[in-house]
């Protein structure tokens, strides 16, 4: 158990969300540069989300595949835009075995195992992926080639920060194979949606939705998806991309298939993912300085039982605990009975709090005599006492409460600091003393992009789907503009 | 669909392994020397294989967690049996960063990003894992420790076989510490067992149990247990092991806590893994010439119904076919309607049987009318016509008769060619012409074990739980043995 203490929101963000880390044992810094080590607590949660995206990724017709960590060198290469935006942060495995060092001195890489084509730890799959697509995709048949793979990646960060941005991380990648860019259009934003519905509807986080600039979209995509979340201290979180590849893989790749009119064409391709990132994206959207805070549908824990007892009475207490823990699971509510006996009731309470489990259920003396139990709420304190007979029911519906507040504070908060601006000073004064998104017509000419990063730390975020088409001036060179983008401060 | 011909397995084994791998689409080799492709079909076993295991491992109290790809080189070193046996099949990243060649070709490694202490793919998690296990454990209440990650590992093999032998692969590794050596040796065991279950009865794969010999240990480990299945060639196949690692390694990476005397103590540790391999296994046990054979338990397609309709009464006869589905869904019997348009019916009929799927169902013109559907088991080609009203019942039934018959086959197959022997010329005989496990006395020197695998290529597999302590002699010294110990040609 840690007894870490933890730093105030308003004293120190930063220090506050490793703090809240720690303090609910999710995850911790290993000895390997940047990668970390997920905790049980930490890895729970990650597969409840894997659970729920990993249903409706097969509900919408993918199936699971598995492809090699490595990618040669000379198939990274054949996409350019694609290698060019990744060759910064690979890891490369240039041998393939150690050798004594002879005087004790263990062992050393071995010299003369050295390979030819030098393979690159994964930064994504694309490129292994689609050299093999090309041999499974003859014709129109083959096609649609929905695939899926959960996977380690890996990407030589230079400054990591747990779960935000680390050197090796978890994720989902979709890699999808059409006949049409119609069709494959049609995917980008249907899987779009499925991350949507999940973030929202059970990490409980409202996002923006929309389109990427050029610069902030995917190495060799024509264009990138996003959605975006607003941290509690006003900085962005992209939180799952996808993109339209058109057929800039298929080319490079050399995918081809018969067309139903005969014709050999080249297919259009989409790829879109989610990972352990969001992970720092739950962790900072609703925890509070008490620790963490999550919501029911992705907790691995809804409820924990405390039982109170002295020595005496300890059996009594501990069983109608137990009893309760029955019923609940019954329900299939995941709960846990915390009867340790060398941790005080106190630090019982300390302990559920900050790793975030949304209900406490608190049974003594004086619950078993008047055949009650106390229900604490991880998001407010509030307790209530309800009748044992009720248990069940009540606390599905705290949970239900918990979940639909958790979402609303968040939305409140998304759109209460989403702030409109006319020109760049105000855009300079809302980024610098408010955060949050700034809504603001831009040219989408990339050098007013890149002076407007340089000056405000500030990038484009989406242009939203439901953008409307207006006619405005660039905030920052004042030329024609047609749409309001988001902008933030962003992870 | 694959139109893969395959290899009867009286013609060429090895080649109708690989045949089957093809034509039931399970996985291919990848561009990657050594890496295999997992295939939807294949990948979807797996999940099933983890679905089961992963339950029995959180039933026995053990937690999910995830530890860096990357095993310092200096931090694989500490100890130095473990890093000996690893070090020639390791993987090794010198490099992070990738820069632009020049001239437009690409990209190559860049000198400048060199790794001071190189970085070791894990080949297994024992030294990644207990540097950081080192951290978490101080006191008798941190113990036991029971941690499971499901994860993938790289050992650079020179010969490859999709599943069997791969460069990648993926598995689980179960890691657990404890206060005494009482109580990681009934973790040993009980790991053991949990595999078996498994193995035995969800892949129908029976399996002997025992001890292994001391040069077919675990690198680093006191003592490895192992399962040993018996694959239709007569060749073992070690498909699960679970290690007693002593306090070995809690010595070597300085694991220590305060026990409830107050003494400081190294804690007892074990490891177990199954991986990937295990589904060469299942391949190798049930498969016929036709293609794949999959136990219904473990199939991630249970009943493939086949709507044999002509043009004019398709409507009519694929509705009744989704019917059929939808009743044996609500039973969470997992089916697949194959409606296709494109491909006859007898080629239908030959793909799902070569995807091993256990029942397949046939609705046509005459099912309808006489309001039947006609059942045709896998295993046998047997068919039976059953009334519609009954098809879950009857489904359910020869379900449940395939699992049974599919683990009494290959019991019948381990038992009848499980040998016992007297001398070493019989032992030779057997090995050379029947395969099989021979049971025969050892002395349990090396010298002798050795020296039989080097004339024979046999090598001891185990010493069974169930072996009895007589007085023999080693069949191949003739010095004086206890035991009586499985030796076969294995995998």
């Amino acid at each position: 158990m840690s007894n870490k203490r933890i730093t105030k929101r308003s004293e120190d963000y930063t220090q506050w969300y490793l703090d809240v880390i720690e303090a609910a044992e999710l995850a911790e810094h290993s000895i390997v540069r940047g990668c970390m080590v997920i905790k049980p607590h930490g890895y729970a949660i990650w597969e409840n989300i894997q659970k729920v995206l990993d249903k409706k990724i097969k509900d919408t017709g993918h199936k699971n595949a598995y492809f090699p960590l490595f990618v040669p060198k000379s198939t990274m290469n054949k996409e350019a835009a694609h290698v060019k935006g990744f060759a910064k942060e690979c890891a490369i495995v240039t041998h393939y075995r150690l050798k004594d060092a002879g005087e004790g001195k263990g062992v050393v890489v071995d010299p003369e195992a050295k390979l030819q084509d030098e393979l690159i730890v994964r930064p994504t799959s694309e490129a292994i992926m689609y050299e093999t697509f090309s041999t499974w995709i003859q014709s129109w048949r083959d096609l649609p080639l929905l695939i899926n793979q959960w996977a380690n990646i890996v990407r030589w960060e230079m400054r990591t920060r747990l779960f935000l941005r680390t050197t090796e991380f978890l994720w989902q990648e979709g890699h999808t194979v059409h006949a049409t860019h119609k069709e494959s259009e049609q995917e980008v934003f249907k899987m779009l949606n499925v991350y949507k519905d999940v973030v929202e509807n059970y990490l409980a986080i409202p996002v923006y939705a929309g389109k990427k600039s050029k610069v902030e979209s995917f190495p060799g995509a024509i264009r990138t998806y996003s959605i975006e979340a607003l941290m509690q201290d006003g900085k962005a979180l992209q939180s799952g991309t996808s993109h339209d590849l058109g057929d800039n893989f298929s080319k490079a790749f050399n995918i081809k298939f018969a067309d139903k009119d005969g014709e050999i064409k080249h297919p259009w391709q989409t790829s879109w993912g989610l990972s352990t990132r969001i992970i720092g994206g739950l962790i900072m959207s609703h925890s509070d300085d008490k620790g963490l805070v999550l919501p029911p549908k992705i907790t691995p824990i809804q409820v924990v039982i405390i039982p109170v007892f002295a020595t005496e009475n300890r059996e009594q207490v501990v069983g109608k605990a137990m009893e309760c823990k029955k019923e609940l699971e019954k329900e299939n509510i995941p709960v846990e009975v915390d009867d340790r006996e060398y941790e005080t009731v106190g630090s019982k309470f300390n302990e559920w709090e900050k790793k975030g489990i949304p209900v406490r259920i608190e049974i003594g003396t004086k619950e078993i005599e008047e055949n009650k139990a106390t229900l604490v709420s991880r998001i407010n304190s509030e307790k209530t006492q309800v009748s044992t007979e009720h248990l069940v029911d009540e606390v599905k519906k705290l949970l239900e409460n918990i979940q639909k507040e958790l979402f609303n504070r968040a939305k409140e908060r998304l759109e209460s600091q989403t702030y409109e601006v006319e020109d760049y000073e105000e855009f300079k004064d809302v980024i610098k003393n408010k955060g949050g998104f700034v809504r603001a017509f831009w040219c989408e000419n990339e050098e007013c992009e890149a002076t407007i990063k340089d000056e405000t730390k500030a990038t484009t975020r989406v242009l939203p789907f439901d953008a409307k088409e207006e006619s405005g001036k660039c905030i920052y060179c004042g030329k024609e503009a047609k749409y309001k983008w988001l902008f933030a401060l962003a992870y």
